[in-house]
């Protein structure tokens, strides 16, 4: 997540480098075309241009618009997940009778809240593409690393291993059955969530639009090229640069708001976001050591 | 679903073959006709087709956006039919009880699983209009298959099946009472997650709206066409049919995205999800062989 | 529903004709003024009419984006009534005792499912202001149509049967108190989707919008009419006609789309979708005789 | 509710008079300022207007589209209550032990759905402004009114009653523990209803969008009149008054939408759905005698 | 929020100082520079800021359509959590037997109804950066206090307490198993509406979108400028600064609205939310002592 304040000009440039550098060669081509190929070059009408720059808008529209929808969504579900974190443990809490609850590490509600942790450092891991284990020993016992081995999905396997102890809990009569079935429509909530974070993850946005997008603004650009033949001149080259920049960097900036565990400055803070959750689960267990929030390094909090 | 790398330009030129045909004939058409008659013909000012343009520009808008919802909802749908498949192995895992979930293929949870496998397979086939049996026969026993085949909707046979197993449970007391009902409650939203699917694919987008954004392109060429009739002579050729292909590859894109259970290289990839949900249960019930997740072959999963 | 294949032009044609015949009587008549008083005439900028166009366009698009968000939605609401539809008798069938699931017409399955099939088609009809009671007299026993005769609202006396009857197995220990909380939850989604087909059925659009569109559309022609005063003379005519059409086209389409339950073609396919309630719940009875599948005869599904 | 034939022009002219008068005056100063001072006055290009006018047609685009999502909304919440008050009363019927079912004003049965009807009258009133004490002198006991003397926000001491009354069933034995849980949710959902449509009552829309759509008119105004400086003289007034009146009122149609509480012809007709609730109710316990629907005196239904 | 009324033209003027100022000293540069290089300089054609000029709304729009979004999410969540907080006195007062609940503040309803009254003041607290002790000492026991004390997310451990009560009654055999879980079904809403809001504080709005609406409001301002060169003269500053303000104040009013937990006027209105929750809850208890609704002492309600 890129934060309000300090936004540096070279993350922008490194962004729209390419497209600069492609925008700067077409215009000094079309200059060369019309250098010496002038007198048979047509002369646009400028509408040309201008109802192409309306269709570019619309387009960009519908793509902001889109991605934004997704990054929301993903950043709506890591919520959920957040709220569902603390709903697991407050209601381990209240419905697992007095007499499980001892303090210590043995404790129901131990291994629940640390694997509860232990889940969202390790989707977040996973939907970045990055190996999940050196969290997970921090958080879990070995006998639980060691049935996590042989699962693609970790996450899953988490979420089962919750389903277990719940089984667990109600066999030894800690909790009643309806309690049970509260405590599983928690996993299910988790389960929804997760689902929903790997299906933005493995859905690319249709990439014919980023196609038709680029399509549009090179007409456009060749159009307003030869619209602008007779009364601008060289002017033209910063003209053509400063105007298809914003369209690129505004399409790019749509393409990266739509895929956010891509490990960008851009992403969703599923770190900063696990990060929140352990503090608070570990507040609630009344832990003696409460890890410090995650503090941005730089202009982004990943 | 069309993957980030590679789409071939020959894909694209074969969606807007028969479009840039019939732009190309109108456009040599009008070209003939303003030679022969040019006197005669109106002086079309060129306010009349950026008029145009800009509706066309928000009629698309619109059909592209609906359609990416329409795209968006069938995968999100597919998306809760992951999670709740998910589920419904977690919770059978943890209601059932011990003595019920001896290894094999009697075993109840075994049964569960590898019917919820052929449930997605089978679903993502009838969506398709294929022929479910082949990939049913592969996961479900003799006896089921046969008590598919007086079924047409054999997803929803397969529901039932899935609901008989809950009840046997319920009568050999291997579940409670309120884990019936959880359980019932998953059918129910897998049962919600199918007949939106089949809502998608059996309702067509409103057909008019084609129509017209058909309609308003070949005014806008047809008064575009008329408005450069003293400009740009022959060069009007490419223009026109640049402007044109693309307003008409971006209608054939939210056609496409429209229908996503078409076996088209756009579609939902329905039968990559069905192999992930196989992937993630058999892991769940630590089966030996597990498949390896589909990969593409070209630039599309389907 | 209009089908994908064959929509006749002459059903275009009759929608429009009014509009047509109203925008040539207009330019006919202001062709005839600007003929007689063309001096004392204000020549309008172009840029005018081009500015109410696109106030037009957007206009128009919030118009046909609301509406088909209202088609969209009755179209979910009839999908949903097809799962709950399907889940209630797949719940009878796991929750009722075996010894209370007798074949044959006396047993509590098969009243449900027959009354489920009635209220479906009871729902249908009402909402296209038709007469529910032939369809009812094929589906209910002589006893519940009875109890009908004193209602208004007939499909919510069919919900008050099956609560009714779902309080006759409780009492009859045909279900426990759990499995009637869990059916009693389907007849509420039952009566939610019920409840909004007839919001949508009895809100009219807000109608002032309808009113703005046809005035900025005649100000658009008047403007637009004086604009061509001197460039285009009697091809004004033509031009004014095809541009108005098409505005006058897409502005009915979207009134069509806002009303899905007025007996037009492209209504709710509700009688189709009925039918469809009908196969399902017949084949999961195992009934031996099955209706075909609804057929469109012309161009549209009802 | 506007119903949909027969909107007087009084009722539009009365809306927008106002704005009328003022453009009026508007365009007749400009006209003497450029008679006057006319040499002096710049000669504002037409594309700036032109600009000026999208501005303005997103910014109203905007707003009618977010005050039609309230509207909706509103209608959607008046929509799910009329839907949870049958639901609450067939659970009722449903629930209740036959013992406790005794016909005439004493039973349960009786006074919930009563209770439920005064309850709907009430909020709408509430919502509206209105006194409710009349109305639910018309429903409710007199001890049912006594206590609700002492609350400010009376449907909510409705629902405490309701509530009331079911602890009362309780502990009658007349309903189980489940069916009380399953009835306290109903009550949840009239909480849900009340809360949001008091939300949408109390919630002020932003009000600088108003301000900034009113500016941008005005500044469009301005140029335009500057940029028709020298084509068109005295026409310039009724086109100015024109094109100014169509933005206004869009921009107060959007404005009354948001608001549907107000007590205007285009509220949420709160009346007429408390009672059609009243009206099916009141048949489903077969009262002998039934109000008719309310019926539009004019060309609105409140 | 602000009110309907009296918006101060000084608050608004505020606002936009520092963009007026910026936008006046680029014109007076434009303007100087044109005076000394006015040969060099190109005649940009006024088709170009028109181009730009649609861009600048398209982006605009979307600003503003998601920051309303937001801005009105945060308003549902604050709705829903007053409807939770009345729906958990409602079902305390419904669910637990009466010997339980005796008047005074020992009473378990007053105990969790004056929690709630403070756990709304304190998470409105948390949410505008504000310290909630103040608040919590007002409406809760020393003991609680105290245990709050250790705890950084007060709101949760309040949630915390809740649950722990929610369990002692459980133990007490006041509630019954279903009750526990239905009073544990409304915590659970609360901690999402809770995490909602402090999803909205905690996100930054994607900031290149502010960035990039800059950037195209300058190139406009610039191409303006340049393409006014020879037709208005000085009149171009008063046009661009008028032009210039409406659109920084349109982005500013976005950007304002997205944030609504910043102790601004534009505000969510959390303390009037919870002085409506506190209101209602006592006058649920027959409280003596009510307190007056927050009123508004100037043009916003905070």
């Amino acid at each position: 997540m890129l934060l309000e304040t300090k936004l540096p000009i070279r993350y922008i440039l490194t962004r729209i480098k390419p497209d600069i550098i492609r925008v700067l060669l077409i215009s000094i081509v079309f200059q060369g075309l019309k250098t010496y190929f002038g007198a048979n070059l047509p002369l646009i009408p400028l509408q040309l241009p201008a109802i192409l720059g309306s269709s570019i808008s619309l387009l960009l529209a519908f793509k902001i618009s889109q991605s934004y929808d997704r990054w929301w969504e993903a950043r709506k579900l890591w919520g959920s997940l957040v709220n569902d974190s603390r709903t697991l443990v407050l209601q381990t809490k209240s419905f697992v009778k007095r007499d499980f609850l001892l303090p210590g590490p043995e404790s129901p509600l131990h291994a629940m809240a640390h694997r509860q942790i232990a889940w969202c450092y390790c989707l977040g891991d996973s939907l970045r593409g990055q190996n999940p284990v050196p969290e997970l020993q921090k958080h879990l016992p070995q006998r639980e690393l060691r049935y996590l081995e042989s699962h693609t999905n970790k996450s899953l396997a988490l979420l089962d291993l919750h389903s277990e102890q719940i089984k667990e809990l109600y066999e030894q009569e800690a909790i009643n059955a309806f309690q049970q079935v509260q405590l599983d429509s928690t996993i299910v909530r988790l389960c929804d969530a997760m689902g929903g974070a790997e299906r933005i993850k493995n859905t690319v946005f249709p990439v014919t639009y980023r196609l038709l997008v680029h399509c549009f603004i090179y007409l456009f650009l060749l159009t307003l090229s030869l619209g602008l033949v007779e009364t601008i001149g060289l002017w033209e080259i910063p003209v053509l640069l400063a105007v298809a920049s914003t369209f690129f960097l505004l399409e790019r900036t749509a393409r990266y708001l739509q895929d956010p565990f891509n490990n960008k400055p851009t992403d969703t803070p599923v770190t900063a976001i696990a990060r929140t959750v352990e503090i608070n689960l570990k507040q609630l267990l009344q832990a003696s050591e409460i890890p410090a929030p995650l503090v941005a390094e730089s202009f982004y909090l990943l």
